[in-house]
């Protein structure tokens, strides 16, 4: 909506003068965003608002960002990789954004989106992994999704995830997370007939070069039905299984 | 099915003497089969029988398991980076088989599986490119999938990809597949909600180092809703895309 | 010019006691500086006077070679990789330096350089590679070129880019700045005909390897007319980009 | 140009039957392209016809592609990495295909396009890297330039290069073509102000990692002004080349 | 044994005539070698002779090193990574070696060693890994141990491996031979208290990089009790399970 | 032990109602660990108990766990990677819990394991690699094991290595830590017809890549009966040596 | 000298009961140092004493280890990759040692070596790469060398290193120090026949990889005449320079 | 020599016109060269003569290069990596040319270069690095060395490199050359004052990378001075130890 529009509307007393001043004030805070260029017709596009990725931006760039979303009037905010810093300097131009401290992530969504009908599983094999598969889990949430999570099951003790197959069967999607040789991605794919997305972690030292040897050995898997995403993105992941889980339908609201 | 049920099974006349006959060859061929250990539970836990994957393997391994498998009454069987050579060493024992050159597959299936709602787009980025997108297209219709397939619409030309938009959007699931620097995968992940499966190729040369520079811009796609599989894997992209298609439901009989 | 140069000059009244004394100086620091050795004649070789690379200097360093710069009659001086407090080691000597944060550039000019007559325009995917793209800009300008800069335009939101090819047309050469998978340089590739000098970022993280990824998908561009720099490396795609420029010939004077 | 306005042409009597035919024909044999999808509107893009990369395409294919591309009219097609088995299968439908065995380059041009006003150089290291000099010296002629060569003045030799300055000081854009460390672009950037486009070429052995290691060295240039293409581009540095080179303008017709 | 030794020998008639001839032959045989410096003192220093690596050797090297281990009265010969020409060529000097096609080793061994107690397994991922596997399993046996084999239990199809499990635990050591992502060392390092040998193989494509994948996910094993050889090295695979199994003591013979 | 269980033991007055509560605590505590699962059925499966690897844990985790250990009356606690805050951390809970600097090894072990027959050896190159060398030591002992260390004895002063013949003769199995090019596991393999566990350290700089070279050398080892772990991962070391001692039997206790 | 020989040499009155005492100190120190297994015997051998690489070791260590060789008397210490810290813990023990900031070298030598007759050339190509250079130097001097320093003198700049043309001709031994593309190497190489010692250094950034770039191009150096050490392995060159210049002799002493 | 000069000596009755006319024919000859640009002044420079690298030319251009030598009165041709194919086509111009086949050199010398008064010993760990060793071998004899051999004397038998102690220290430089893990170059260079080269060759498989891992250990050699040349650059160490070897004086001729 361009300056024009706005002041066509309040012509037609469609909006108040207060609500014209806000749809002003919000044009031109994307003006003033020299370092953003907010994609406002993502959502339109793909159902999902752009996301902030806040690792490469300063705090006062996560801020201005966050209330450039809140000025047009954006319902659905979601920060990755956000310290707990930027996250302080977001919360002073919105003060109901949360924040999930193991994760890094800070969500702002007063009503939630639909749920699709079927549930996203996260999987992850050790303690170690949990950053991760929490910011795969609360992205999921966050983008409209039923997620149970099933922590520290790794195939160096195989029976813990053995006592867990009713769960995998009830997914319709699951999120394999996994550091060092990353094997639960393979177990879990060779077990069951759900898509199964891989996220390779950090987790580990030496030879693991960073989470390369788990990327490595997810795409090289032995099973069918895995794909794999960037390593510890997590993110990535909760989306990817939203993005497929959205083929089962939304639930009808009661 | 054991000895021991075979046996009982004729006994209540539930089946012939020919067909006796036939299942207790089924179980001897296995136990002559000393270098593979065919998992014929597989269809049953997900749906899909165990693939052949012939580049390790020699002629006569692959025709031994064919052999096999059709012993055991399998009656859908697919053969992957498949030589011409080993493709006519399996045909001696299975005059059916049917072989599609540019994607190395064999096929045996006198009757397809049903299939599953959705459609499923291949879209590769150059003529380069085709063995790949090949593979991965006659994977999912083996699978049961409605498929259609878009080529060389790389990004050097995008026009050629917007011009196909249509097509793109008709699509529950999209498999890019693309070689050199892989950005395929992104642009299409920006235009659309649909998951997008990314299939690196190994084609270009110098610094693509073999398939793994567009791998790794892959893994890194600024786009959302994007998983990936391992290099020229056209099998296993067709596979997930195959996995994610079945959320959609089967198509009613007509 | 060396010691008898000066007192020869002195001696036939060209300068005066007070010049004789400067130019004497400016030679002493020069014998001074015994981790330097500042190619002066490179000005008259290439146009452009050394550049002060300061990552791998102290401060101390940094300092000294501003000061023997300016004791030589320097007047154009520009520091790149430069740390706050280097900057403001090297203010003592030389109070007229500038700072740009973003970019840790440091520059001293009292008179621009002859305009180029092409236009460059710097192009970045996103917010996170701004202070490469920034030190792209920086360079480009302190070197006589007109600079546009256009940012945040990354292919996930590829509209974004479409809505800038007025833009982009206008320019005679166009750097594009981005990590992660990198591939706006190739997207801006297949739109011109302009020279496309690529900038790999290091921006992301796991698979990217420190912006290896971005670096390898832009050597492997589909598109034709694209050259690339060091990962992170603005100054040298300013300077390449200025270097093109040139050819387009000098602005007329007003 | 499509169907219906084919035939609006031949009614309005602007062409003949004859050229009705062919056109149409034209575009049948794009719809018969199956495997490729050509650019016919990059010319008007980017002043350039779409090059046939002919490395990962049958000659099937890159036969069906020059007629293709003849029958469209087509007045200027360049193939690289042909082997001459492919030349070959091209000259069936287009006998006037020209082919350089040490490139594996073929040309079809007729009429050649202006020349620009600058010239372009093309110098190399050693004898081994000729191959790749020569894809580069032929796609810059191809595109209309002037070109001088240099061969064999690696800086194991360095006064051969110095007896050479001259040439190099009269040309617009250099292209420098190394194998081994690739230290000839560093050595011709700091002695010019020229923009220079690096070739690394994959001569040498062991640690030279197919070409890596020159193309890292020279992605490290100390010299300023140097930007770098794949690994054996010689056509994309040509083309690189060619694209700065238009910025001196073209030459008069005489 | 020096010529000076032999003949006092012979002198103090503790050896014949034909015996002093076959020992000086032996010695001159030695001279003639000039290509190799076979380690005679290995078997009474680590119980084990030296092994002939044939992969870098001639066919006249393999031969000349087999007739001088035999004038030697070397009573244990293996030769591994032996090219048929190569096993043919050495026939000629000793009839009585045998080969083995998929594991490319020959032996010649008239008495076996002394049987260790404990058992070696050598079990497998999938039919593609049989050659190195083999290579493990006659590597072991001719070293003097029980060997059980187990092929095809890959962690695809998991079921298949915990079928063996009573044979997992009849061993004193495991080897586990895998190719691609190499999770069946994990998984069988998870379920036992032996130590496991991983050998990683190079089955596989693409990221597998040649076998580099599966050995970095076994180094990185989340199970203890896990240590890895060298891609593809069954030799030494079976000669550590050998070192390894001595420790359990020579079975008493009958 | 389920609560039930715990109540009808109680009932029956095989428990105490103190002993109830412990139980029933350890029950909760375990329910409360959300973040972890204990394997605490390893002991069992392989005779040793879950290790904790407390590198990616925080200290609130390690106390958790520790805790929750100590409740399900766990005999045998060590933790791997362990900074000494926290250790403090887990004293609070176990203040039992000793921690020795150099190897970060903390350990809670009231009564040692029986001790195995043979011998352990641990050699290591130089003073740098001792952190690596201490915690294969320590983990050896705690599982069970004599250990004897000899450091400092790396290939450039080959003669100490020489001077220890005796030493290395005695063991059972060896346990070689090596950073830089890891010649040491080479040479010790050489001279001994034991098992030797080469551990590559992260010892070195420059091409060493952070142990990577180390690595790659003893994988590549000329000698026969050498394996490998992780770079820097002595506790694998340690346990995988213990795995293999255990074949010497346990010594009669007196 | 062991315990029994010191008594003996002191009954004799070989010595007196203070130097008794003294080296007895000695031999205990010896005893006491766990964490290191000095190499006294490395002079007689090689030349030159052990050298003390600080860089692994603790402060603690270090002192101990200079206490030691100083009670056995010592008379050359040379410890590299030395911190202040570390110095002044080995100062207290050794009051008369001397630090160099730059190379972190402290050095103490009462006396001396005799000096060879040649002299080395230490050339480096940038201001950054000084550390390295003095750190050559310095060992250089160390060990018995005349050393002459030409800094600054990269190829970007090629004329300032002709102006060093006869220094260089008067060197029997060359070490060429360069990050970046390392192309020094090659220049000097290629100018002179003396035998040239190439160091890489870390610095440069993006994909000069920490040094590997400069590595590996100086490994493929297209001049004769040129070997390569570690990266930033100044120590080490300058050791090699001085090997190799022992073969010209000692200087008469005057 | 120009045309000018040899008209001018042969006015002055200098030369015939034999010989001016030969004179003439070998200036025409390097005009004809369009691929080679041959440095005739590199013997004045550095001692020794431009050397033919075969492996990067075609038989044409070696048979070429070897003329124009021939007609320039070369006396020393040195051809490496020579195929026999190319030895053929050259000796059609110079039938006095040797060829040797492992190491594929050719070599032209009627009259030896004076020898160094220092020996250079090659020492070589197994069978299959002989051909490298060679290389080594041949090209420090042509260059006027002294050099001795020891052949198959890698670590895992060390007491065989033991056992040639005198000759090691016989010699004023020496080369060692090694595949696999390259533990030789550090156990000669722990032993010797010498110099040592080191030569890492691609013998081996899997992890040995091509001989990178050979690479790697040899650069992070715990000996000192040992410095390297790149992998199977066998006439790279011949020609270093040369240049080493040079400083120890000519032999007196008798």
């Amino acid at each position: 909506m361009n300056t024009t529009e706005i002041l066509q509307r309040l012509e037609k007393k469609e909006i108040t003068i207060e609500e014209a001043e806000k749809l002003l004030k919000a044009e031109t805070a994307t003006d003033e965003l020299e370092y953003a260029n907010i994609d406002y017709e993502r959502e339109e596009r793909t159902g999902v608002p752009e996301v902030i990725y806040c690792a490469g931006k300063t705090a006062v760039q996560v801020r201005g960002i966050v209330q450039n979303m809140r000025e047009h009037g954006q319902k659905h905010i979601l920060g990755t990789r956000c310290s707990r810093e930027k996250y302080e300097a977001a919360k002073e131009v919105c003060p109901e954004l949360e924040y999930e401290e193991l994760s890094r992530i800070m969500i702002y969504q007063p009503e939630p989106f639909p749920l699709n009908k079927g549930k996203i599983l996260i999987a992850c094999a050790g303690t170690s992994d949990l950053p991760v598969a929490k910011e795969a889990a609360l992205t999921a949430r966050f983008l409209g999704n039923e997620v149970e999570e099933v922590y520290d099951v790794g195939v160096a003790g195989i029976h813990r995830l053995f006592a867990r197959m009713d769960t995998i069967e009830s997914a319709s999607v699951i999120v394999a997370v996994a550091g060092m040789e990353g094997a639960l991605a393979s177990v879990i794919g060779g077990l069951t007939d759900k898509p199964v997305i891989a996220v390779p972690t950090s987790v580990g030292y030496g030879a693991n070069l960073g989470g390369v040897t788990a990327l490595l050995a997810m795409l090289n898997s032995c099973a069918s039905g895995v794909s794999v995403v960037n390593i510890d993105n997590g993110f990535g992941a909760g989306y990817m299984a939203h993005s497929i889980n959205c083929l089962t339908g939304k639930r009808e609201e009661k």
